[in-house]
């Protein structure tokens, strides 16, 4: 039997008033303050997290006994549609910041992170005396590092939207066609699925080129006989999903073999060392570990994995110079790879979040090596 | 005939370096220091402007004798392809802003919007003593509004691939479908005809959705007999374009008929109006005034136009607020609109470039009412 629903979820701003009440603050200012104008969608993330809103140029007011929305005309009927009616929404003219500015009282908070020097400046000159601006940095990033159960469910939304584009992607093919045609082709069938956008720039890398960290798509046909890593995500509902297999194309040598299994095995050793108080450290060292075993210790040179949520790289870090300890709501992937600079790389990525219930792996699509023609 | 090549181009690193001499600085970081991890592609503008080069994670240190571009392991290869040459390329380790700051010398500039409040306090604390970290702000962006021949080319590309795509959206067709399915296949459509991306969400409104200012395409079918506006861009070679259409899906209201009329005249005079010397408030208030003498005055709620390029929205401004008087090498949309809310909205947009040669017009697509099936 399922635990009755409680009767009234908490909202992410209830959770963030609360931080504001304890830190003693009047208002906090959540926005992406460092540019003014149209800026992209990961600089909007606090507010979209506060708020819903998914536009750009909005901020929102945060007190005890406020909440404030504040975005442009061109924005007007998505706020209506998207916000969390506890927000009080008002439409303002052209001058986003000093609408806000105007609306400031007591001591206020703001992100030392998502404001640049200049809009502090400005910030100082456009408010009335009796406001105090104080540093509060981070207060949302904390709680946006942990994922409430809706969060996750769209994260794993998106994680099952991306293994549908790579069995997707296998039964059409790859050999003949350039990296370039098939990111074109896999983004497109993303949003044929339903996500608003790829996570990021898909990644198709073939032989030589998978050695590449962050290799754009090239048009370098992919050819029957070697390696090709698939780095791919998906956006559904505003948050992300990343997931990584790298693919045979036919025969590889057995040294490629080799090392498949080696980054497959590091992989499993990574997932299995998941668990809430573990160190980001301990959970890089233990995938780590079976790479150095293998000899290729000096070929896996990133970290194991990184938090995903409304962005691709978020809160807590997973490697050598983490200083996070994973928690209850960390939804991070696990990403060992080697590579051999001229020849060919290996990565192999899942998603795993940590639940209540323990670990989720999130990313389902088979792990071990598939020949695709 | 045309005059010969100059042997030597002067690259934006020389206009650059020019610059930051004549401010008596030893340095100019240059970068997105707001962030730093990953950011979007339009926070790494300035290192795109001044370097080549596409990726995120990276920061160029500029001086008189002195041009460094740094960035870690994953982009190594992307840099060595894309990077001016007369950059000296160093890759360094995952923290980014701490390896930059070993590097600084004397009397170093950041830029104020570029910079987070969180990073200038921890530049601070890891230079060493003997360098003085000054304010200066909009260096690079005063230079990136001058586009030069080559910026100017790439823009029209962008401007000439997305009237092709209007073209094919036209043969297509659009009524039945709806403006969410029209969108990802335009957007497919750019890709396909070479584009890295569109230049921002492409807008798809249809009928009572047209008056909603950066409205989301969304499953409304589009019908017969309404207006439908349709504003895109492409990115081409990391340039951006920037245009609207608004077409009729068969007979529409005799209001209807004359509202458009209205604005593609008052779209024709602010492009009259302008010139190298015009003024961003002038060139505005050309064309409202045909909207205000037409009655629809309170209807056309922003300005007339804005700035492009390696961003969507770029300096100067054209509008009743504009500080901005155009010069040769801008580049700016010229786009009344008049908005009905609940009814209908029209919208028309061409991009112009300011040369030497005078006003270049770089959208082509043909603006008389073209009713589309």
């Amino acid at each position: 039997m399922t635990p009755p629903e409680t009767a009234t979820a908490t909202t992410h701003a209830d959770r963030l008033t609360e931080v504001v009440d304890a830190e003693g603050l009047d208002q906090l200012i959540v926005a992406d303050l460092v540019t003014t104008g149209d800026s992209g969608r990961e600089a909007q993330a606090d507010v979209f997290w506060a708020s819903g809103f998914s536009g750009t140029s909005a901020i929102c007011l945060i007190g005890p006994e406020q909440r404030l929305f504040l975005t442009d005309f061109r924005y007007t009927e998505r706020a209506e549609r998207e916000v969390d009616p506890a927000f009080e929404r008002e439409r303002i003219g052209p001058k986003l910041l000093e609408s806000a500015a105007e609306r400031l009282r007591g001591r206020v908070g703001y992100d030392e992170a998502k404001t640049s020097v200049r809009t502090l400046h400005r910030l100082q000159e456009a408010v009335s005396e009796d406001v105090e601006l104080v540093p509060a940095t981070g207060l949302v990033a904390k709680l946006r590092r942990h994922k409430d159960a809706a969060e996750v469910e769209r994260i794993a939304e998106a994680a099952r939207l991306t293994d549908e584009v790579y069995e997707w992607i296998c039964e059409q093919g790859i050999v003949g066609r350039t990296e370039r045609e098939v990111r074109v082709a896999a983004e497109q069938r993303m949003r044929e699925l339903g996500a608003a956008d790829p996570s990021f720039e898909s990644i198709i890398a073939a032989g030589e080129n998978g050695p590449i960290g962050h290799h754009s798509a090239s048009d370098r046909e992919i050819a029957a006989g070697e390696l090709v890593v698939v780095d791919m995500g998906a956006i559904v509902d505003g948050y992300c999903s990343d997931c990584t297999r790298t693919f045979a194309t036919g025969d590889i040598e057995s040294e490629a073999r080799d090392v498949y299994e080696l980054v497959r095995s590091a992989q499993q050793a990574g997932l299995d060392a998941v668990a809430a108080g573990a160190s980001g450290v301990g959970v890089d060292a233990a995938a780590r570990a079976v790479i150095d075993a293998g000899g290729y210790g000096d070929e896996f040179g990133h970290g194991l994995g990184h938090g995903v949520g409304i962005e691709i790289h978020e809160p807590p870090r997973v490697s050598k110079t983490s200083e996070d300890v994973l928690e209850v709501g960390d939804v991070v992937t696990v990403e060992p790879g080697i590579y051999l600079p001229g020849r060919f790389g290996i990565r192999i990525e899942d998603l795993v979040a940590l639940t209540d219930e323990g670990v989720r792996n999130l990313s389902s699509f088979p792990k071990e090596l598939r020949v695709v023609s």
